[in-house]
């Protein structure tokens, strides 16, 4: 099947950092791709992927970038699809830079930016799980029931913690 | 027809910073609908729209709110709808504390942010009409022409600046 | 005996970071509960529970979070009790994220914050000892009585260190 | 009448800033009274007013200043009785200072902090309420109520914002 | 004659703000041309622009945008020349979103960044000046004088600072 | 022979971050003592201290807290001897709230800040030492030979540097 | 009589934001000079001033300068004498990039920072007289004659508070 | 062959810190040389280097220093050559104090800032190379490679990235 989401990211490096965009997404079967491309080292690759995205069936892009992250507002300058921004934790401020080069954007070009920090690549998974469910009703009743679990892991993960507090 | 996109704001004060996103909706045609209610002091009046969003046939949820803002993330609690937060700008570091409330979101439980500043609510508004057009052609196709005049618009502004010049 | 404090927490990996809540209030023999509940992932749990706390018996809440922290202000939101919150400590800028979206509260909805960093649970337990001491005078002996200790256990530090000095 | 808090600023310029405090208190009928007095130039007169607190009937003392607000901190060095802390804003990144200095209070002498900026001072006020209210039942109704005002306040808000929008 | 510097803005409205950059040009005589062009809005015009300014004859391309600003590194990433960056003050921490998307570039393509604030543009211009001198005598000897010229106005005004004084 | 120098921390276990002011006073030959004490657990010792400086022949005092640092701006407020205030680092902000707390004292108190971060302490001792100066020839004589040898240290690490550059 | 203290600003717009300074050296009768220079125009004449301060009798340098403020680093690289740096409050951030600049200083050579804001200058002046004291009877007798007024000033807006209040 | 950048640094331990600014140049094959001075230690020798650079040939100098960075505003002071400032990052707001004390430069004295942060000393050596290369054609040749290069290594990565993904 063909990939739905695309997830593009300044560095290889930053793959570790962002791989809960793809585990989210294989937790609910939605295909993707994933490419290295850089705004300001490639920034022919990037413009070319941006503006042939809805034309290769692409309906989300997801962009991870540190410091002075360009790569999503960059993306989003070329496309017309949702783009969501990852703002990489950075040694500077915890990452201040990339959430305000992420999400500062100006008005005309929008860019969905989540956390700098550790639930940020899992919620951009999510996020474009919860746009493709609209149009898709088997995933929108995943959602539904993915809502439930995660209230019953909580649930659970409480009435062990009270076993242990032993009160 | 039925409102698409649910606006919701914290306090009616709200509504003059945001109209920008109603604007962006109008100008795409496409039907809202918006609320005033407070994650603090309607608690129960956010969780009852939230949690019937997708039964009333809304698709994306806008919330806006100001300080310890944390309306989108309750409306994102009760509900499978991609939520756009609005970071509503207060006089405490520009509204660093709005941004952060809004963007800083745990894993599992997305919000997607716009801009704290004059961008925001008319970016919230076209990602809303991004995700819309996801399963609507016709949208699409505006959206499509709309950045092509975004292009000319500046295009022209550009020669005007250049008359200004006289250079 | 019924608990008198209740604190609550978004994950039970806050737990070892906030054990100074329960250790104060051991200190003062005064009874607490804790759970495990979540703003985000269980918003129902969070309201059955400060809506049903004053019929409970509980008088104080105690609330830590971390990032986008909505957990006290949620709580504060059902429940006429006062809330104490704690913003726990992130990677992002030391915790600015979890303290702003703690302590930035609107007007009608408070919370009392205590400190981002190693004092605040402390401080947390030990300001709700300071609220029940007011209707309980037992309780109220014990802090004048800690607090005499407070400055013997300093003045004890300054005695030993002089002595380490040998000026 | 004696009065069951007391309201100490840094300066009778604060007065303006911080009447919330006291329209909080007013609105449910709880006796206060107003000091002028500064941690920096009047600490003995700060000290006196703290350490004799409870003795004078005082049950909650809230104290407002600026800057390096040192005002709250030392009168909760000197009392067992809550202390909320307001950070009155300055021009110096929208009161950061005054919120970190009110805030940041080490293990073993808490302070209640709430929000620089608008809702602080009013929040101020509903807290020492809630905190009386544990004791005085007549004041625990009152809260009641408030809170379903509130809410009803919001929603008569929002349906004169419906009427205009015309919707 | 060509002109041989190249200053860019996101927005029209930027040019009162960064007319700095032009007065300094104009006081050493050197041609510059400006253009209005978005990254975001239009960015194949970016594109078009860096790429061909080399061949054009430009030396020194100047660049300024607010918020996300992410035109400077844009402009860097297609050229080899240097590009300067002015961080347009914008509402949000005194524009600390400017600078920081200016000047937090990754390695291998370098920004210059200027102050975000009143000196910023006149230094852009001064900076050009500098790089632009080194292979031209003329435009070096200028500088020199303007150094001199620079501390005797400060002398001159210390000069009549002392007169007001009366000292 | 008699200190001249009154060093206060508000905990013992900020010694060894700030021992850089007691070197650089043995340095010196300058008579000092060292106390532990705490502007909110002991708060008349800090009293006492403070108001007996004087007449106990002290002539700068030195003071080091970390957090919501209130030590030195409260010694401040009981003497008129110049205050020395050294923001010890936390993990918030590496210190914001610290240096914040110590510096931003209101009109009519001051305390003299030093950095937060490693040359605080020393240079907090440096300047006690240059005070001390003023009216001590054989100690001015000193720092004019401390000059000198510092910019001597720092010339001969360059020499070594270039002898491993080898250039 | 000969300045004992000496003023240096690096711009005559900034003497209206630092008259605290001159007013409060007049207040205690202390001769003073004050001098327009600049860090980065005039840096031969920082240099000049600073190395012969001692010899022209000052006995303290106050430095004020915003933004990249360098001002009193480099008076106090070519002095012995004690230098007070007064962040001047800049739109960036309410002054941040001039308090950092003042304060953060490296070891060895110290700057005694003051406030950022409007207690800033004040207490610079204040801090000159606390040094002055220590070897002048008389003005050391002026200084604890101003902090009893200080308390007595105090006192009396209090009262005459109670009174408005009419509590 | 003479040097034509000249790299300076506040101290010998700054120099694993910038490396990145020789690796540069070496791999452009330009001629540098790297000195230890302080702006605030050794400010005779700091000023001695930057008014005979222009004599002794050097075309770019780099300096880098951190908390209150002075060192690159200081020699911008005198010379009229381009200034590069690496803002080197401390444990304070990973750099915040740095970066502010070298980019917010006043109007008249330009300095280029660069990344606090890993890519900023590399920037620095690119920089410089771009300034040189307006008069060095074949440097200028050797840019444009690179250039091409960087875009080919990038998609090398993506390509073994790909690989590795097995998609």
């Amino acid at each position: 099947m063909a990939a739905r989401v695309g997830i593009v990211m300044g560095s290889d490096s930053d793959w570790p950092k962002i791989q809960g965009v793809a585990a989210a997404l294989d937790e609910f079967g939605v295909e993707y791709e994933a490419r290295v491309m850089s705004a300001h080292r490639t920034p022919d690759a990037v413009r070319e992927y941006a503006s042939g995205a809805v034309e290769r069936g692409l309906q989300v892009i997801v962009a991870a970038a540190g410091g002075a992250a360009h790569l999503a507002g960059v993306i989003a300058a070329h496309t017309t699809l949702p783009v969501i921004g990852i703002p990489v934790v950075t040694e500077f401020m915890g990452g201040l830079d990339s959430l305000l080069s992420t999400v500062q954007m100006p008005g005309d070009v929008p860019v969905a930016a989540v956390a700098a920090g550790a639930g940020g690549p899992r919620n951009a998974g999510l996020l474009a799980v919860q746009i493709l469910a609209l149009s898709d009703p088997a995933l929108a009743a995943r959602l539904v029931e993915f809502k439930r679990q995660l209230a019953e892991k909580v649930a659970a993960k409480n009435a062990s913690f009270q076993a242990t507090l032993g009160r």
